[in-house]
């Protein structure tokens, strides 16, 4: 086990493959967590794979060996050096501490730990550096719409400044985890099969053919709901920048895995469409999907599986002079660039630059 | 048939019952038209439904009689008082002129005449005077998407003055026709039975589970959709406001019948959200759904088939100083309000002042 203490000081002395824990395997998350260890062959020594109580003792099989799943308790994290978690809020406030005072390196998907200000809020395209301060052993994953948002805005805001941002988004029911997934595929069976109404476990409400705002909680004195105020809030403290002007309106709609988001942007210095297209042509994460021609624009069934963000509809604002105004729409993976990948990202920097 | 001449000067002297034609009537908005006629107790002396020569000869069954479809020609409109036209822009332009020359008030459905000076563009809630302004004996219906925007819109334009509009819409197949609405269900089907790929005769893609930028032609200077530039140029149009600056991303989703959109509005006085509520509480062909405790805000679903749009999610703009920024989400009936409601609520709106 690594030392807590040459974690925080970031020695790249580290050398050996990391023993890594997922807590909650099980998830949407905890699988695609898996699926990319895998795929990017990202190096391990060992793999602890933890969830709750109730799916203690499953058997997950990864890259041909069987593992029993372990219950998450705080002593699951001995001898562990990157612990991701993607459990939910209330399990990262639970052990997280735990896995950090054991020295593991506590890569954190839930909202729990975003805004302390203790805690580095990390799009590796963005901000790779806030990885290697974290007092409490803590790195917090961005949350989807942030991270998808911020892969086309940030390009912008480093340039030539971001002054203002309106970004109105279509959400899957991905972010709402496996079940909303398969509660919306249940709702168009049922649709079909005639049955009314249809399965409404979940949202309480037909979704096949509808849409709805965003099922987090409305502040009521904003009226903003959290998955609006998470753009706002955690956009700053990613762009250290508390001046930048943020609005978001956040929509579920009927789509399974891949967000998109209608953004517009006002610049502090004006550029043209063609500056904009040829910026994120070479914008690490980002790839330009923008055929006027054939009207050939980012669509989540495109963006699905995929690493990278597509982004078009890249325009001249007509409400704004002075090239001030941008207007783009851009489609990300939920569950991949959206919260698996980052995570996955945020660890490869650590083992690149050392833990 | 009422002279050219008197209709002009809007006379209100027009007591009888007037003869109404359809042309397009076997269309979605076509059979809408009917359904509100019906509904509403619109009065006719006697109907005409014409469509194109494939259709000619069809039957159509309405209050309690059969009615023949006959061919719509130059010599359909002899005896016309009012011609409402939803049979496609190239119908339109063929035959339009012949029905106001033979003194029928022509209601076109189509973008035929929408931009032309001397047609006038309606929406009753807006600018009803407009209507008895028409050099050419025609009267255009907006689009869809600028009519469900502006019924939000032009309250506060009318109260303060509306400085910017940042709109992103949630466009159902039903603004493609009633062969897109069948192709959308007709997807549904494959994907539950599996079929893959899924019928995509109209749009080219699968469009269950994903969404698209909107279908219209992409003008490549501006890199705008038509449907965008319809919702910025029709909306100064029907305003009498040049001035107003809106910028318009349009995207279909996978919904039937009703189109929703997330509207940021600059305003030049600044309102707070409970002024603008009430403000939209009594605004005509408005119902404000906007519960922040049980999080109920518009649907398609909950708009469909419905006269009012919905309008929810208010709230003063996160980004904007003074109360000058405005959110808002608005759902409304794109084949009712968004086409043949409206195109009925002009009919209405001659008949009470004198055609």
């Amino acid at each position: 086990m690594l030392s807590h203490t040459s974690l925080v000081r970031g020695l790249s002395s580290v050398v050996k493959k990391p023993v890594i824990a997922i807590a909650g395997s099980t998830g949407a998350v905890g699988q695609e967590l898996l699926d990319l260890i895998k795929e990017r062959n990202f190096p391990f020594a060992n793999l602890k794979l933890l969830a709750s109580k109730r799916s203690a003792g499953k058997t997950q099989h990864f890259m041909g060996k069987d593992y029993t799943v372990e219950e998450l308790t705080v002593d699951s994290f001995k001898d562990v050096d990157i612990a991701f978690f993607s459990a939910g809020g209330g399990q990262s406030k639970k052990f997280a501490p735990a896995a950090a005072k054991d020295g593991a390196v506590v890569i954190d998907n839930s909202s729990a730990y975003r805004m302390d200000p203790d805690v580095p809020l990390v799009v590796p395209e963005v901000n790779p550096d806030a990885a290697f301060n974290r007092p409490k052993g803590i790195i917090a994953n961005p949350n989807c719409s942030t991270i998808i948002m911020n892969m086309v805005v940030f390009p912008l805001h480093q340039k030539v400044g971001v002054e203002r941002v309106v970004v109105s988004t279509y959400q899957a029911a991905s972010g709402a985890g496996a079940a909303a997934m398969g509660e919306l595929e249940q709702q168009a069976k049922d649709w079909v099969a005639g049955k009314s109404p249809v399965t409404q476990d979940i949202f309480g409400r037909q979704y096949v053919f509808n849409l709805f705002s965003h099922n987090s909680n409305i502040d009521l004195d904003t009226g903003y709901n959290e998955e609006e105020l998470k753009m706002v809030h955690e956009t700053k403290k990613i762009f250290n920048d508390p001046n930048i002007r943020i609005t978001a309106t956040c929509i579920r709609v009927p789509v399974l895995r891949a967000h998109c988001e209608s953004i517009n942007v006002t610049l502090k210095k004006g550029m043209t469409h063609d500056e904009v297209r040829e910026l994120l042509s070479s914008a690490p994460g980002v790839t330009v999907q923008d055929d006027r021609v054939n009207n050939k624009m980012p669509e989540p069934l495109d963006a699905s599986f995929k690493d990278n963000c597509l982004v078009g509809r890249i325009r001249q604002d007509l409400s704004q002079s002075d090239n001030k105004g941008i207007e783009m729409f851009v489609a990300g993976d939920q569950i991949r660039k959206g919260a698996a990948l980052n995570a996955i990202q945020i660890a490869e920097l650590l083992l690149e630059r050392g833990l």
